[in-house]
This record gives structure tokens, C-alpha cells and sequence, in this order.
């Protein structure tokens, strides 16, 4: 099977991978586009220490059995079924019930314990697999992950209607979560670079984060989200959230740095850590078109040139970069 | 006047103070006791680029004017009263409305722009000051102020019946979270280094965090309360708390460090900053007997002594140190 490989900060096209195997427990899928996330370049980075086909952001099409065909992406954590977690039991104070996304014994599609989707051919449990909803192309569907990534901050944070919210970055996450809030009825600013990717009803705040400041009151936002990976940027958000307010975390990489979280404890901020999210709503916005994503697709690079991808999404300013995994 | 002077990392005793004024505003306390707290300890470190007269933990009789006499302690945030905050018209999404406690114009009691308690007297807003219920001695009511500190964590969490707690610290303030989390419900455990100092009803599991652990799911807390003040104990804190858990970071001192966040991200956990608290279930729980504190008392000693106690409280071991001011 051919595909990509990572191992030792490096990525290439193989050939050679040994092809996958039909289980009673998941499913195959043909996959058609796989896209460049920030965390596969961390993976690069040494990140999980992860070595295999990278790749969680997909669309395919089930090769065999009931449905084969079908338009597909799906969640990447591939859960236990049984444990406490995977069946609802923990209720954590900070919301719940949990699911599988937080199963300990979870292998993660392209991260951990589990070849992922930038491949021919791609396996998970059939329970992970969505199909595509009409009148959502492929390129679209490949947005599904990290579109349900940036709902979870919905999904933590609860209602936030009428509230004025901050995202940090203007990159591909942020984007998609600037979207998520506006539609959950946000006023919404956008702190980054690139004043021409601000989406309608968002308002651009350029520069906003690049120096340090100490903003009025009535200038501080009810919640903010980091979405830069940029620990400075994480450093200078905390001043710019009202006292008691919600600050999310959205990037590991902003998350390891020398930080001083006095002005969390002074203020009283709650620092929410965000990662995979529900896909249900991600597909109802990509279908009703709510969350816009076609103009954030920078490039679509073929399967065989998966290195020159991946440099093209490291460069600053790119936005998404698919792979043609055909 | 005579009272204790802090400036360029010294604390002298000095009897040329200037004497307080009675406003209509405010009222005069003669000051009976004082409390050393770790935050006077940072002050002396330069936090906060406070000079005066600290002390913010206190118990005194008010001076003059209708209830001259009476045993009050008092809230340490000097509010302007009329601003949004103080008003209850903020309200975060994380509980609220807000209070007086995060007025962006507040002063604060030895700590920032208003002459604090280790003196002869002090002074403070009417709307500040609680008289001391009976049955509480002068000395048990100078935890008013860190106890209230302990029930904020209470006031944030919310319900917490029946979950199971992990304290780090059990020094002063650790050993009153301890207490309020036991009172409100939760399973606690007490991670130090002073087995002999556990309370009743919780379990010690001295040197817990002594070394990076991975705990089993099973062994991990709902919720934990850093109160070290140590940065290598925060970081290890992340791996006891479960998937989307709680941990209140309750001292600044851990706040200012190299950390890595990441774990918040993956498992989701809320980092909730918690400073002060309310005075009314602090002095309901003093009188009740439901927090006990004499055995927290290491020594008091006079004002005029006031470097040798600072050096005494900032002792490895030492709990709480009292500055007797008449």
C-alpha cells in the first residue's frame, strides 16, 4: 500500500507499506483527501513521539461491506467500549458525562497507537465513522475534525450568547473556531496577521496581541481562545480577559513555555484545556453552510509529494493544505 | 504610630508612623493580631512593588463611633462601590456576579496602595469590617481572612459533595482548603511532608508528589488544590487530576515558571485561579468549631519583632506565625 511515513522528523512516500486487513471489530476506508494539521507538524517535531502514517483529518469511502461507497470521515480516537469512561460513568465537576475521546486506553487515528489517514487506506471502528452529509463536497468534509474540535469549545463552555470572545490567530483553528462562536451568537474578534481571511460578522483586530498591553476594563473579553500555539501570545492573552473570565487553550505547543499564570490566580480566570470535539454539529454547519472553509484551502498536493505538504503548511501565512491520497 | 514597614526586601519596626485620620468613610481598628502570610513573604521578594505597612490577616476593636469596641476582622478589598463590578452587573460565565473583590480600582489591605494591619491601628471601609462571632478568640479569628481564601475555592467549584480532592500543601492555607472541602463533602486527600499535621477525616499521603508519577485512571482526583506555592508540584498536579478535572491554583508563587500546559489540553482539565473569598462561612466555620486552627498557631510574637517573626513564618515547616500588635 502506499502512503506516507513519519519517523525521526522526517516524512516520505512509501510504497511499500503492508496492506490493511478487514476486521470484524472496524472498517475500511479508501481515502481521498487527508489535510495538514498544526499537530501532524508536531509529530515532526517529535511530538507523542509518534512514528507510522500520520494524518487524522479525512474523507473516504468505505471499501467494503453494508454501505461500501458511502462518503465518510470520522473521529479519530478509537475508544475501549468498556471502561467507566467509554460508558458514561465520569462526571467531571467541569461538565460531562464523558465519552470515548478521554478512554485511557484510546488509540488516536494518525497520533497515537494507530496508522493514520495519510495513506491509501485507512482503518477505524465503524462507531467513528460519519457519513458525509448531501451537499458537502469531499474537500469540505476534510474539515470536519478540526471544525468539531473548535465546537467543543461550545460544548465546554456552554452558552456564551451575547458574549464578546477573543480568538487568538488567524490560522487555520482559529478561523474555523471565530466561525463556531459568531454562530453560537458571540460578538466576535479576530486577533491576527491577515485582515483579508476575517470572516463576515467578525471583526479583524490585527495586531492586537503583538505587544504586550494593559487594556481597559470595558476592552476585555468574557472569553478568549489561544489559538496562535504561541506561548507569548497565551502570556499577553490573560490581560485581556475581564476578571473571573474564560481563557480556552486550544494548541499544546503555546501550552509549553515559562509562563507566569499569577494574573490567572489575581483575576481569577479559568484556563479551559480543549482538544477533539463532537462531530454532529461540525457536519450541520459544513452542510448548511454556517462555517465557511473553502477559501482556507491553500493547496491540494498529491500523496507522493507529502513532504513538500508539509513544509508548505510549516510556512508561515498558508492556510489548509490537503493531500490527494488517490 | 508605631507598626511594621516594609520596603526594598526589609521589614522593620518603626514607632514614627504617622497617625490614621477617621474618615467618614472608614473606620479606625486598633489592631490586636496580625497573621503572617505567604503573600507578605512574596512582598518582602518584591511582588506586587508594595512599600508600607503590610498585613492583611487580621483581628482588632473598632476605635470609635457607634460599636466602638467591637471584635471585627475584615475584608481586605477597599472597592469603589459604584463601578459595574462593584454594582453585580458583571457576570462571567464561570459563576458570579462579581463583587467588590475584583473592582478594578480596589485598594487592598497592606498588599496594593493601602497601609495594611501589623501597626497600632488600621483602617478600612465600614462596609469592609465583621464583627467576630462569639465564641471565636482573637487569635482563631485572625484565619478569618486565609479561611475565606480556603471557602472560595467552594465558592467557584460549586457543588463538590462526594467527589474525591487532592490538596498539595499542608501548610497554612493547604490545611484549611483541606478542612473546607472535607466540611463540604468530598473524599480529601493531603499531599505534604507533616504527617502529624493531618486533620481529622482526611487522609495524608505525604511525599505523593515528591516524584513525576503516571497514575491509574482509578488513583486520579476530581479535583485538586495547589497549594504549595511550588512550581514543580503544579506541573505534577496535571497527572493526578482525571480527564476534564478540576485544579485550582490558589498561590501565585506556582504560577511563575516554566510549565508545560499540554496536559491540560489533552485531558482537558480546568485551571480555575482563586484568590479571595468570602468572610461569612470563614467566620461561621470558626465559631461552629467545623475548621479547627489553634494547633496552626506556631508562635505570636510582638510587633516591635516583626523581621524575626517574617524570618520564623518564612521557616520550611513553620504554619502560622502571629504578630501581636497592642
Amino acid at each position: 500500500m502506499h502512503g506516507a511515513w513519519l519517523e525521526s522528523g522526517q516524512v516520505r512516500f512509501r510504497t511499500d507499506l503492508p496492506a490493511l486487513v478487514s476486521t470484524p471489530a472496524e472498517r475500511r476506508v479508501e481515502v481521498l483527501f487527508a489535510g495538514v494539521c498544526a499537530t501532524d507538524l508536531a509529530l515532526l517535531d517529535g511530538y507523542m513521539g509518534f512514528a507510522g502514517v500520520p494524518g487524522h483529518e479525512f474523507v473516504g469511502r468505505l471499501v467494503d461491506g453494508p454501505g461500501a461507497g458511502t462518503l465518510v470521515t470520522g473521529e479519530i480516537n478509537a475508544a475501549c467500549g468498556v471502561c467507566p469512561t467509554c460508558l458514561g460513568q465520569e462526571r467531571p465537576l467541569n461538565g460531562g458525562p464523558l465519552d470515548g475521546r478521554h478512554c485511557g486506553a484510546r488509540s488516536v487515528l494518525g497520533i497515537l497507537g494507530r496508522q493514520g489517514a495519510m495513506a491509501a487506506e485507512l482503518q477505524l471502528p465503524s462507531a467513528n465513522l460519519r457519513p458525509v452529509p448531501a451537499g458537502v463536497s469531499p474537500e469540505q468534509a476534510t474539515f470536519a475534525e478540526p471544525l468539531a474540535a473548535a465546537f467543543e469549545v461550545l460544548e465546554q463552555l456552554g452558552d456564551v450568547r451575547g458574549r464578546r470572545a477573543l480568538v487568538a490567530g488567524d490560522g487555520r483553528l482559529g478561523l474555523l473556531i471565530a466561525q463556531v462562536l459568531r454562530e453560537a451568537g458571540c460578538s466576535v474578534d479576530l486577533a491576527g496577521h491577515h485582515p483579508e481571511r476575517t470572516p463576515k460578522g467578525i471583526t479583524g483586530r490585527c495586531g492586537l496581541l503583538d505587544e504586550p498591553a494593559t487594556p481597559a476594563l470595558a476592552e476585555r473579553y468574557d472569553l478568549a481562545v489561544e489559538a496562535t500555539g504561541r506561548p507569548d501570545v497565551l502570556q499577553r492573552l490573560f490581560a485581556w480577559v475581564r476578571p473571573r473570565g474564560t481563557l480556552v487553550l486550544k494548541t499544546t505547543s503555546a501550552a509549553r513555555a515559562r509562563l507566569d499564570l499569577s494574573p490567572v490566580v489575581v483575576d481569577e480566570l479559568t484556563l479551559v484545556g480543549s482538544r477533539c470535539g463532537p462531530f454532529e454539529p461540525a457536519l450541520a454547519a459544513l452542510a448548511s453552510g454556517a462555517v465557511q472553509v473553502d477559501s482556507m484551502i491553500h493547496a491540494t498536493l498529491p500523496l507522493a509529494e507529502v513532504d513538500k505538504a508539509f513544509a508548505l503548511a510549516a510556512r508561515p501565512g498558508v492556510l489548509k493544505v490537503l493531500i490527494d491520497c488517490r
